[in-house]
């Protein structure tokens, strides 16, 4: 923990902006069993309120209620009872509550993600039923301006509404991965979502904040956790994840290359080289161990998915970025540069696969899409070649992406090769099967193939906004509508 | 209402008086599906605090508990789940509880009537292990002073120190019937607090304010609901019961007798004496409806029970009680009186049995302890025949009462017939089986026989701090050992 970064960090903590949002609510008063949905019209952040009248008798005895808080439509009627995931269930958004006061306004002192309310009446008087008068959410971001949603179609248009909400709605103290869950800053999202901030809401100190955090946070070792808890107090995560720790590079040079904030980039320089050093530890000679022996290395939420060759896509990329990032700065960058063209043509010799024309991983020669997106933007061979590589991979049955995450990196793969129209293709196809869906801000997870996919066992602790799938108002921006905000 | 009355009652309103008591938690860290008892050594009533750490890794999702808050050991096995009772399941002092920032203080907004507190994990990351640090409880009530325990013996002191503890704790805005259930104030419940509080905390503007509650509540025809609620606005309640309604007048005599408020007493006249008005439309002649015909009376929780012999009871003693008001005030009682003996001569020729030496109950003839008890309260015959009858009733199978509420009424027939050694021995007796049981404060319910009676469809409702247990307190200071404390 590095204390004059986080006092830094607590500086920057920014005042939310809070709008409330009220929701009518016309169901007829409820007995035991009843149940009703309220519906706020769109996916907010904040706290809830809701208030209860009688029709009856006075009441005798509280109410016994359960409030059940949806992001999704498909939430509403899920049987939460039987979740048996593998992470916690305490990340369902649902509460049982004593309303003892009638009339009152229920406060509620949690912050939710939240659409729909359900509200079942588990218990009651028979003497009276309970009435719902309305019902609002204070909701609340730091995004400190409103965006117009652009695009060069209604549906583009569609797309970029729904992610700047996403955007909006994971911005609060920190970026958030998500509002509903884990509620808390990771290095992988907060890259995407800042990628995104600077062609929207422009809220420069929250990524500062966000780096500060990070560089806050690293351990005796130098090296940067894939997480930062904030509540109740600042402290790192036990979970470092190879990839993460390289993107704290990338991540602060778009910052410098954004603001033009040199002193925030000289005085965080050091902790972006350090997890270059410390990831150089996970080689023997200049190809990266494989997946088994790596550690956690996060890719993509595909459990199957082998990440020897993605995971050394990420070090060649970040280490380039660094290389870019001392130039900048004025300092030496050959000997990054000249490490990293190493690692490329080891990459290389390791992992491609001549006869099938893309990059092969793990002693097994998983084909995937991660392994040759990374490779791309890496830029381990050039545009022609590397448009060559996404192209054929459509033919192939290799590994497909499943997170909004990795989707990313194949848009920007895609763009980066010159393949724009397939880019734009695939990003309206993929994001847009989100909002035929339903979607008011984007998902965790989506699988076109699969809707039930979940890392965890089960869709129901699943975040349905969720910021690493902010970027279609960064890719709409910055190539598909002539940067319009910028 | 009347809202001069319940502006009177607003001004009287106190200032609770909040001590705060701490327990101690040496529990181990807990996983999901581990519990834990915190036990505070004495029954509380008040707002519950917990302080929770962790055990392992960073708390990466919330903790979700079940909180369950018991005033008796007993309470803390019950399977609540299957509570199919006839009252609000709503009842069950149990939360579910996400706590979210850990450490972090656990503040409950509700209050809770408390000794134990079992805390069960349901959900939790398996990255940590929930650690409990500490709990407390800001216990209020509207007692001012302390009172010591006094009695002839051990036994005696300790009954009266479970008297004041469960005195004390319904001591709160109001009069409470019971901490945990139903919270308000009941007119019957009222009547033997107030004895109480007389001989112990003497808190006389409480009852003052209490009586004016019921009075302000009063309904266009000038009844007396059951019950008054005061949360979150004074309304009556829409239950008025033959019996309570009626004993706002010896609750006013009471009250006027011990402080010589007479202001008081001259303002509420007229509502005592209304109630006596409504009453007699319950009667054909000079007996009471019979009990079917009557609307509800309470006079103890047995369903079984014929009220018609032992309403005419209570008829009897208020009007005498009235009569006797109206004389302390200066005014003509000649009429109560006279219809006080009409009444008294009517109940022996319609219920008293010369063959047995007791009164009988409705068209069935139904013999109950509660019909001869409240006709010898209401001194229908002298005091050596009503001796007769008491001893009398012992050797029968007579329907017995259940709830210290006719046991109060029991063991001041017995008093009142010069059998004060009897009245010691049942009271001794039936409150000493609640201190054998383990009780801190004295209960809704007990019946020797049967451990499990609930008039509820099941004990996991009943209260074990429930304010009409609390005379022995006032037996024993009024006559039991000279008056120690007055």
């Amino acid at each position: 923990m590095i204390k004059k970064f986080l006092i830094k960090a607590k500086a920057l903590r920014p005042k939310l902006n809070t709008t409330t949002h009220f929701a009518e609510c016309s169901v007829a008063p409820m007995g035991a069993g009843d149940s009703a949905v309220i519906d706020f019209g769109t996916h907010l952040v904040g706290k809830v309120k809701i208030k209860f009248s009688y029709d009856g008798s006075p009441p005798d005895a509280p109410a016994f209620i359960r409030l059940k808080f949806c992001e999704h439509i498909s939430e509403i009627d899920e049987d939460t009872s039987d979740y048996r995931g593998w992470i916690s269930k305490s990340w369902i958004q649902e509460e049982y509550v004593h309303v003892d006061d009638i009339p009152s306004e229920l406060k509620l002192n949690r912050r939710y993600a939240v659409r729909y309310i359900k509200i079942d009446v588990i218990s009651i008087s028979s003497k009276y039923r309970l009435k719902i008068d309305g019902a609002s959410v204070d909701a609340s971001t730091s995004a400190e301006k409103t965006v117009e949603p652009c695009g060069e179609n209604a549906r583009a248009a569609k797309i970029d509404e729904v992610a700047l909400r996403t955007l909006k709605n994971c911005m609060q103290c920190e970026f958030e991965d998500g509002p509903k869950r884990d509620r808390r800053l990771w290095m992988g999202d907060l890259r995407l979502q800042a990628l995104a901030n600077y062609k929207t809401y422009k809220n420069y100190d929250l990524v500062k904040r966000c780096l500060y955090l990070f560089a806050g946070v690293s351990d005796k070792n130098g090296n940067i956790p894939a997480c930062v808890f904030t509540r109740p107090r600042v402290i790192p995560d036990d979970t470092t994840m190879f990839d993460y720790s390289l993107l704290f590079i990338p991540t602060l040079l778009d910052y410098f290359t954004e603001t033009g904030d040199k002193a925030t980039a000289i005085e965080l320089l050091p902790t972006a080289l350090r997890q270059i050093e410390i990831a150089k530890e996970s080689f023997d000679g200049d190809v990266l161990r494989d997946s088994d022996k790596l550690g956690w290395c996060f890719i993509d939420w595909s459990l199957e998915l082998n990440k020897q060759c993605s995971a050394q896509g990420v070090y060649i990329f970040c280490e380039k970025c660094a290389a870019k990032l001392c130039e900048l700065l004025g300092k030496d960058a050959s000997a990054l540069y000249d490490d990293a063209k190493k690692k490329t043509d080891a990459a290389i010799s390791a992992f491609f696969d001549d006869k099938l024309g893309l990059f092969a991983s793990g002693k097994d020669r998983q084909l995937s899409y991660a392994s040759n997106i990374w490779m791309c933007i890496a830029g381990v061979f050039g545009k022609e070649k590397c448009r060559d590589i996404l192209l054929r991979l459509e033919k192939t049955d290799a590994i497909r992406p499943v997170t909004p995450y990795l989707y990313h990196h194949y848009i920007q793969a895609l763009i980066d090769a010159g393949e724009s129209v397939r880019a734009k293709e695939i990003m309206y196809g993929y994001w847009g099967g989100m909002v035929d869906a339903g979607a008011d801000t984007f998902w965790e997870l989506y699988d076109p193939e699969n809707p039930d996919a979940s890392p965890y066992g089960s869709r129901t602790v699943n975040s349905y906004c969720h910021a690493w799938s902010c970027t279609p108002s960064y890719f709409i921006r910055k190539y598909f509508s002539g940067d319009k905000n910028d």
